[in-house]
């Protein structure tokens, strides 16, 4: 705040007082004078809409602060700033677009709302001349949008690789340090609140697929929806993947990777070995982090708190702050207009991977099956036997092959007399 | 970009053309369409001043941009953006407040003005009603000014800490995974261009500390300079110290640590152990980075190249665009008013500590050195005998205590009959 201004007075409409919106209003009413001494913006939570007005809920709210009908706070000249924290696609879009229209900056945590109607709400935002502000919708509290918009937008970025699932993460590392069995670590996860009822959203990587989308969206400015996410989730990963992962000085992560592959898009969420010596392989429990490749910046990484109330709340206040101080200005931050992406289809996606073979152990076995990854295309940079006789395996990495040479390779490995089964395909990160 | 808009030029004016500018200078180049059609912005440069017209360097300039009349370029009316990149005080401090004054928004990289001059130049800024940008100046491509400024404005920031100087890390890390002297890593570091010929700005932590001052006054809003920085270096971390960190499963690393206490700022750069299982541990060589804990946000932290030729630049690229922004909207981002910050003496900052004595190895040893601890308030986490006869050594990890209690036990211990000597005395970070 600069000397001699007068303090501003900003009136927040929250629509949802779950455990983000009861957090965001105790961080508001704890943060108050201090914002407003730095920054001369005095924030006030003068309305927010529940579905439940008896509801109990982890805030007390001042008599008369608290309504039912969302739409008035959207329209209520009285509001300046609107923050959606009630989730999904609709009402929320709807009311979004509403205020938008109405000239009131909006604040989200939504991804799937950003994920599928991204472009929709940006326009809408740019009509209205406001900001729509979402930082909180991909990893947390961590600043990765603002980042992506503001520090990295004259950067050519090449890739993106993100743990971006809490629920998964903490799932595979106490797989990875407890030798725990997926099916045991899920329950436990679910018994301690990290994972739902329902585990799917998380654990098939639809979670983190939508984030893949707004990663993709904002870091290389173009229109990436969820449905353009190829994903896999960990569902399929067992003790016998982690153990040859730590085998090999690896870590296995639910990864969100997008990419720039000659000027298509290439975005995928999907379990993939990481060496233990990069920096992602760090990130253990329900942390999160989002790992970024730059031409000119190299490697850059964020990490932190990817859910929970006070955590998202900080990135909410972060976004409120500046699209309070945006609106005095009479300034909005445009998402620009984003072309549609071209999406490289996954069978044209380049990675390295890890497979695991069961073969009869005798003479000219190894000599076989190297020829079929040749036939292929698909060069070995790691083969390695493990045991011998009856339970004899052959490991492989690959140097970086495409999807569909590799998928072939599988084919072929199949029809092969020695073989007797083809294991586990995962693929690895190069460190 | 809005749709129907018009591309803005903007003329960029560089002072220096080492490294940095130079890697400006191609990435503003490389660059320049993509960001025009993401932002509207049409960056050119248009003059760069040096000190050696006709020196080699690594970037060809175009005829008639380069000068060595750098007062010109601040004050030119066909300039509309100073990216300053000479480094140190004077001249850089008087040409950017010109710049400031012409209306002109500086961009720099310069952490010794910042922390030395930082409210001056601010309050330039502001009388000029520009930018002062200066993202570079700490964990160089990492995006922490901008995060501190914008996205944790509101968020109650208790700790900060920082690898913050690439040599040093570098230096630790080979010492620890090589199991190597600190000279000679020092030698091969110097050897390579990892380090200065004359090493003491780095080793001796007075690069971190100016860091340090320039991460207290953004992250917490309050003036501290260089000055204020106690500051300690690795110069005198030998194998022992390595080795004895590596047995208890932590690490040592050169932290420049910046926190709130009581209202105070606590401000210092020194070694430290720090657990194997803290993500600052992961990072390796002259990789930097900055760890944040806030009420709200919880455990954050950003990583990537501190230093260099592009990362530099693409972090100044970044304040360039946004600088750029601003002045065409006619507005700019003010540091506020900074209060002086009260400086938290050394003697009176909590540390844990690691503490190893050569003792001889008789009954009632271990009580008599407990007791000395005990009688100055410091209490012991982890106590533990190495070796026996000749060689016993005590290893003691404390909980944390203040500085000056822990060097009151130091000369307790001196004067016990039983301790042979008093050996390293290392602050610990708590997991």
């Amino acid at each position: 705040m600069r000397i001699g201004e007068q303090s501003k007075p900003v009136r927040v409409g929250i629509l949802g007082c779950g455990t983000v919106g009861s957090a965001l209003v105790r961080l508001i009413e704890a943060e108050a004078s201090a914002v407003e001494e730095r920054t001369g913006l005095a924030l006030e939570v003068v309305r927010v809409a529940v579905r439940n007005v008896s509801a109990r809920r982890e805030v007390e709210l001042p008599e008369g602060i608290v309504t039912r009908d969302s739409q008035s706070l959207v329209t209520d000249p009285g509001i300046d700033v609107i923050v959606e924290t009630i989730g999904g696609i609709e009402p929320a879009r709807q009311l979004i677009l509403t205020a938008l229209k109405s000239g009131k900056p909006v604040i989200t945590a939504n991804k799937e709302l950003v994920a599928n109607c991204g472009r929709e709400l940006f326009e809408a935002a740019d009509a209205g001349g406001v900001d729509l502000m979402f930082e909180a919708a991909v990893g947390g509290g961590i600043p990765l949008i603002r980042v992506l918009r503001e520090s990295l937008v004259g950067e050519p970025i090449r890739r993106m690789m993100g743990i971006v699932n809490g629920t998964t993460n903490y799932i595979l590392t106490r797989m990875t340090e407890d030798e725990a069995e997926y099916s045991d670590v899920l329950a436990e996860a679910q018994r301690l609140g990290y994972a739902e009822a329902d585990p799917t959203a998380d654990v098939e990587g639809f979670d983190a697929g939508a984030k893949a989308a707004i990663m993709a969206t904002v870091g290389f400015g173009v229109s990436v929806v969820a449905g353009d996410v190829y994903q896999e989730g960990i569902s399929t990963i067992g003790r016998a993947d982690i153990e040859a992962a730590a085998r090999l000085d690896h870590v296995i992560k639910l990864l969100a990777i997008v990419e720039r592959v000659e000027g298509d898009v290439a975005v995928r969420v999907h379990p993939a070995m990481v060496p233990m010596n990069h920096p992602l392989a760090a990130v253990r429990d329900s942390f999160n982090a989002v790992f970024v490749q730059g031409e000119a910046v190299g490697d850059l990484m964020l990490y932190g708190r990817g859910a929970g109330g006070f955590p998202t709340a900080s990135a909410m206040m972060g976004d409120l702050i500046t699209a309070a101080e945006h609106l005095a200005q009479g300034i909005s931050d445009s998402m620009g207009r984003l072309p549609d992406a071209t999406i490289r289809p996954i069978d044209e996606s380049l990675s390295a991977f890890y497979l695991r073979l069961d073969v009869e152990d005798r003479p000219g076995v190894l000599a076989a099956v190297a020829t079929v990854f040749g036939e292929h295309g698909v060069s070995i940079r790691l083969m390695e036997q493990e045991g011998s006789g009856e339970g004899a395996k052959i490991v492989f990495i690959t140097h970086e092959a495409r999807e569909k040479d590799l998928h072939r390779t599988l084919v072929g490995l199949e029809d092969l007399e020695p073989v007797v089964r083809v294991g586990s395909l995962i693929r690895v990160v190069e460190s």
